[in-house]
């Protein structure tokens, strides 16, 4: 384990951004102001990541290694680099693969579209893999390095919900007592390793209780569940103009029957604008009304702007095509031909990861009726929201 | 704490059963066998269990008390005390409850049936609530008490997965080692205080990786993920004698798309004695083939024989009425009307807590065609039967 900047035994120097400004008890309450205050400007730190991701898993009792098992269909290593890479003034990620894995890594990075990842292969244990990371960090071995680092954060592969905040925290405890690899597991192996034989001191900063690790089986259930209600947070209500009442029936029902689910509406016309930023916002959960019952003329527009984002690259985005019916006038069975066309319409657009759904509510005269049959309907869409069953992609369901 | 049994100060004696034929390590792989053999007969040992369940859930982050959080719409602490329960040699177990939760443990006693339980008042701390119990069996205050407990087992109400073995390897431990109040958690607070404070010994037991302690939400996320998973480990295929070809079809795909599940098929004619049996063993998933398209005479049936045994008090039963049709020559619509019915059946026995949902399978005449819609079907039931989402309860799927 070496102290101070790769290459060098010497600890770091504060920083005139970090150590000036705010102290450890400040830091902890550091948010993204912070980060953006400390990091851009002639005087930024230069902050890397080394990621030890050669574990086989022995303890967890599946063949995949969990670093590479499947969350909603993508290895779990992708989300812990989706939460490094969206911090910003980390500027490179190191991750220790072993030799056999290495082209599986390769196919994640692009298929996810992970930036600022360079690979090394793995050592013989975790300490050796993060050695061979820090010494491609300090001999520059790899491509685009515009500087050495000053500060390694070392992060485990199987810890996917590490915050900016802690970041943070670990890069200005480093700048201050001199610890360049500081673990972000609290009190293991790494921290006794730092105290016992490095020339430097080492300093425990506490971690969110969402910073766990990956280790058994169930571990795997806990993390598919928290990241479907972290993506089930925000549902989209589409429709065109025409339409607007019956949605919005269907948009307040949804907002008493989802308490804590953020529910908005947009329209689909004006070119949706508005509905391009909701998507920019990164909202997963589409429920779009049509105007004519057994047409899909808004949930195909809708189809087609998602297809053109990139929205569903990292989680497969959930849309409800809904279409009204007043069962007493016109029995379902007469519709059902024409609605069954969402089949064709779901093979198709979940080639790229979006699953869709159909979903007929009954639309009676009676006021209470419709307001129950309207219940129904978002009891299923939040069923499906948040399940995210893959084997019900191209139903229609009946409220 | 107390040593010995309660109210005495001297630790029990080592009884004819237990320890002649087998020491701690023989004991590490107890099985039933074992249990059977060390208890009935009259050298038997008289085991109680005490479970502390006072706690308020601080940590959990959700206002109900962890032990009272639904799993599959049941408290958590009722699937702990199935598992004692069902190890039938521990003749009383005693859970401590605070005075304001005294009526809902009462009621859930009475709603899933549980046996062999008295309640006392939680103390203070964890401690005095085992405490109380400890006193009340001591005491000989509880009803209908054989005899005073030798050996008491404590077990957090949080650790629902605790297994007949683990629990034969703690009595056997304290009939060796004398300690009595011994807890199931490795080497926390209770280990020290009964080691400071009592005049006995105290031994540790290795636990199985399942008896963790259920303390953040996301350990109740991954309860519910590990319930769903054990109950949906076999899947009965019923139908009637006229139908077995299709049926068998079904259940062989079911068998290769679904590994590591068990399919077995019954036929619901001859009284259903064999049936009966798959109902009496526990298996919580149907898969009901009817004859006729539009039909449910099979699938009333099987709902009959549910509705009478009492399979579905612990969990929800999940059965899936199975119809046929060739697309090509009756178009689905044209029998929409009649399955629609589903419906009605499903909020009938939902009451019941069997959850049932429609199938129509497209059945072509090509061979090909036919294999991969029931291969869709397949996907839709394992689907079903995984992720027992009881929004979908009295939908009509369509492979």
């Amino acid at each position: 384990m070496e102290s101070g900047p790769p290459g060098s035994s010497r600890p770091t120097e504060p920083g005139p951004c970090l150590s000036s400004q705010q102290g450890a008890d400040q830091a902890a309450s550091a948010s993204l102001q912070n980060a953006a205050a400390a990091q851009p400007g002639r005087h930024s730190l230069a902050v890397a990541a080394v990621l030890p991701a050669g574990g086989c898993g022995e303890r967890m009792g599946v063949p995949t290694p969990k670093q590479f098992c499947p969350i909603l269909e993508r290895p779990l290593i992708s989300y812990t680099l989706q939460a490094l890479e969206r911090v910003y003034w980390i500027k490179d990620i190191v991750v220790a693969v072993t030799g056999e894995n290495m082209e599986v890594m390769k196919s994640i990075i692009q298929k996810y579209q992970h930036k600022r990842i360079s690979l090394v292969e793995a050592g013989v244990t975790r300490h050796r893999s993060i050695f061979n990371g820090l010494k491609a960090l300090a001999e520059d071995q790899l491509n685009c390095k515009p500087s050495k680092p000053e500060i390694v954060i070392i992060h485990d592969a199987v810890r996917p919900f590490v915050e900016e905040d802690t970041l943070l925290k670990v890069v200005t405890a480093a700048k201050k007592h001199g610890c360049s690899d500081y673990d972000l597991e609290f009190g293991t192996e790494c921290l006794q390793l730092a105290l016992k034989y490095c020339c430097t001191k080492a300093k425990l900063v506490e971690g969110s209780p969402d910073l766990w690790k990956v280790t058994y089986k169930r571990d795997l259930y806990a993390v598919e569940s928290i990241i479907k209600e972290k993506i089930s947070q925000e549902i989209c209500v589409v429709t065109e103009e025409d339409n607007k009442y019956v949605s919005h029936l269907l948009e307040e029902v949804l907002k008493s029957e989802l308490n804590h689910v953020k529910v908005a509406s947009e329209a689909l016309c004006h070119a949706g604008r508005d509905l391009q930023q909701i998507i920019l916002d990164q909202c997963y959960n589409f429920v779009c009304v049509n105007v004519m019952t057994s047409d899909f003329q808004e949930t195909q527009k809708l189809l087609s702007m998602l297809e053109e984002s990139n929205l569903s690259i990292l989680y497969p985005v959930v849309v409800v095509s809904v279409h009204f019916l007043d069962f007493k006038l016109v029995p379902p069975s007469e519709k059902m031909e024409s609605l069954m066309l969402i089949r064709e319409f779901a093979k198709e657009v979940k080639k790229r990861n979006i699953w869709l759904c159909g979903l007929l509510i009954s639309y009676p005269q009676d006021e209470q009726k419709l307001q129950e049959s309207l219940r129904q309907g978002a009891i299923i869409i939040a069923s499906l929201i948040k399940e995210r069953n893959s084997g019900l992609i191209g139903q229609l369901l009946i409220a």
